[in-house]
């Protein structure tokens, strides 16, 4: 079966539109290989869920997202991805102000449940695709940012996402509420192999940056140790710092090259650092991000496809929704990882990177120098799509 | 009584130097004033302190903390200020690669217990000290820093520091460790008033951005709760909004203006967001910070010291400890701020503070073009702070 796509009828937001484009780019990918093909599902999800069955994450599009080979989520929109071997799946909106923390539904839970269900521990965010093209719209100096080459591995389903917690409100103590932040040792190996694995994947292999907050915390000092303990004995090889997370913020900014490598986190730190580190190399928060339960696969014969969540990492833009103008490189990235640590699909990965590198790059590189409002230009969303295509 | 100031013989850190040229700043405004006698005092704190009697807070030195009217601390070494009216006091080291974080007795507890003893709810940290002689050596483009104005306000004895804690190896769950983030609505409420005095002390008033993670923590969902209830009661004129911490800590590097004003949040995040703020104005990392037991003092007639502890947020160097190279600015715009909320001496405050620029700025704009080794320049610490007290 041939990839088949259903364009969703919720416009209020600017999903749809890129996950247009990083379907087409899919598609594409899938018509010129013969082993892949893709079998794509839409379901509701979040904020636009709400509105329709007055929840985030419906049983059905639950149930999809378990059976689906991989998930790709625009920043509103998830697409459930698939072929005769795998599948994948398209939804909902996450944010917007009209499901603000007070409400009485909220978008989030849904993602977290999600997650959870999943059990999504790992959260991978490179911000390491620089485009010199981009460099010009940077906020740090050419010099401070040229050469950054950072991944985030965040923890993604433990800490005070998921411990436990008591709101305002609720007796005893009205007057209070707290979190929870919480860790185990086999929570925090598992993360620091995924990290490992990551910096394997790298030739040379890269150094792994654990952040806590050991001088303080008791969850960081455990941390920490089982960070220690399970590289020292499972991948010597690997060279392994520790910065604590105030200081991590500050050299983020003063020179982020000192970081370069993998960051291994936890969840809430992980929050943080990976939002700082999006604009870093020049990238303008248009980077993606991949959720995982398991290490990413390596290529083999025996191959089996890594279930994993792909989203953007930057917001949902409700304010240019429905204007075709939002900027889809977030999400086409995402396809690239997906097809990358899901799929085992490397060579193709590359080549979608390489494709959006060459619309953003200027001309005078060999470039197409297209840009979309974000960035100061006029391209629409489906003309860098177009051109993407193209180019693969 | 004139200023006595007893030197330190541990110099085996930064701190003492550093130490020495704010001394002589608070010497000289006294000397230039009628009303200010001081009365140093001395006293070992943190890492010097375990290593000549084993605990980071002797009691003697949180006894001589309690009856001080402020506290200044070296990145090493506080010191204890007064005068026939007011009281200082000097002590010691807190951090260190000597004391890390699987020590026995490590230097934090110390720091923390005498914030908490204290009462030091109130923790100020202004990153606006921009000096354009400095902005060569700023990581962001000159347009993206240039009239960065923001002064961070983070509660410093709740949340995830002071929380009930387990450890890992302690029973149940040995394998195990949890931090609690708690908060009350009076915690909130004292420091959401904190900020708007310092809001107010601005012409025009500041804006206040309140930082949260309220979309997950519900002890967040009550900071937000309660401070939109406090402002919109006791501050209707002043203009409030609320971010996420993730997307506070992108838009700090992407556009920081955009947070100009009062940012006040939690202390964990509080601790992430003043380091990464501390060198976006171009400052280096050269910041003061204060932390106080009430709202800052406003001169008046009938004015009262506010107990305060004055810190430069910068760590401790170990490695150029001794050589009389450190960059003593943090400190000594540490004993400007002392001068301001604790004494409030404003007009003095701003004259030390005037002729840091000074020192800092470019012969061209009038200044002296002053620059110690970490700003790449050969000028020592105690010439940096001749120059300083000759100009006042
Ligand atoms: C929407 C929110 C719950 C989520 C998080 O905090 O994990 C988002 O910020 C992210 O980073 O994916
Ligand atoms: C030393 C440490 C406990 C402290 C903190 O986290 O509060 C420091 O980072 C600070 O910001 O003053």
């Amino acid at each position: 079966r041939l990839a088949q796509y259903l364009a969703l009828t919720d416009h209020s937001r600017a999903g749809p539109e890129v996950v247009d484009q990083a379907v087409r780019v899919l598609e594409t990918v899938s018509a010129a290989s013969k082993d892949i093909k893709l079998n794509l599902e839409s379901h509701i999800f979040g904020g636009c869920a709400i509105d329709e069955v007055g929840e985030p994450l419906p049983e059905k599009t639950l149930q999809a997202c378990k059976e689906a080979d991989a998930i790709l989520m625009g920043a509103f929109h998830n697409i459930r991805f698939g072929s005769s071997i795998y599948t994948a799946l398209l939804v909902g909106s996450i944010g917007g102000p009209k499901w603000g923390v007070h409400a009485k539904v909220r978008p989030e839970p849904g993602l977290l449940k999600l997650r959870k269900e999943l059990g999504l521990y790992a959260n991978i965010r490179p911000a390491n695709f620089a485009s010199d093209a981009l460099l010009a719209h940077a906020p740090l100096k050419p010099h401070v940012c040229q050469g950054v080459n950072l991944i985030v591995v965040r923890e993604l389903i433990g800490g005070l996402y998921f411990g436990t917690r008591k709101e305002q409100g609720v007796a005893p103590d009205e007057d209070t509420a707290w979190d929870t932040m919480i860790y185990s040792v086999p929570e925090v190996q598992r993360i620091t192999r995924v990290a490992a694995q990551v910096a394997l994947s790298a030739d040379p292999p890269l150094d792994i940056h654990s952040i806590d907050k050991a001088n303080v915390l008791a969850s960081s000092r455990l941390w920490r140790k089982v960070v220690t303990e399970t590289i020292e004995k499972e991948y010597p090889q690997l060279k392994l710092d520790h910065q604590l997370v105030d200081s991590a913020a500050m050299i983020m900014v003063q020179n982020p090259k000192k970081l370069n490598g993998v960051i291994l986190t936890e969840n809430l730190f992980g929050d943080i650092l990976s939002d700082q580190s999006s604009i870093i190399p020049g990238s303008l928060g248009l980077l993606p991000s991949a959720s995982l339960a398991a290490p990413p696969s390596v290529p083999s014969p025996d191959f089996k496809p890594i279930s994993g969540l792909y989203e953007p990492i930057h917001g949902s833009a409700p304010d240019i929704a429905g204007q075709g103008i939002a900027n889809p490189i977030g999400t086409i990235l995402s396809a690239a990882m997906l097809l990358r640590y899901s799929l085992g699909l490397e060579k193709e990965a590359s080549a979608v990177e390489a494709a959006v590198r060459k619309a953003l790059d200027d001309p005078q590189a060999g470039g197409l120098g297209l840009r979309t409002a974000d960035l100061g230009g006029k391209t629409s969303t489906k003309e860098l799509g177009d051109k993407i295509v193209e180019t693969l």
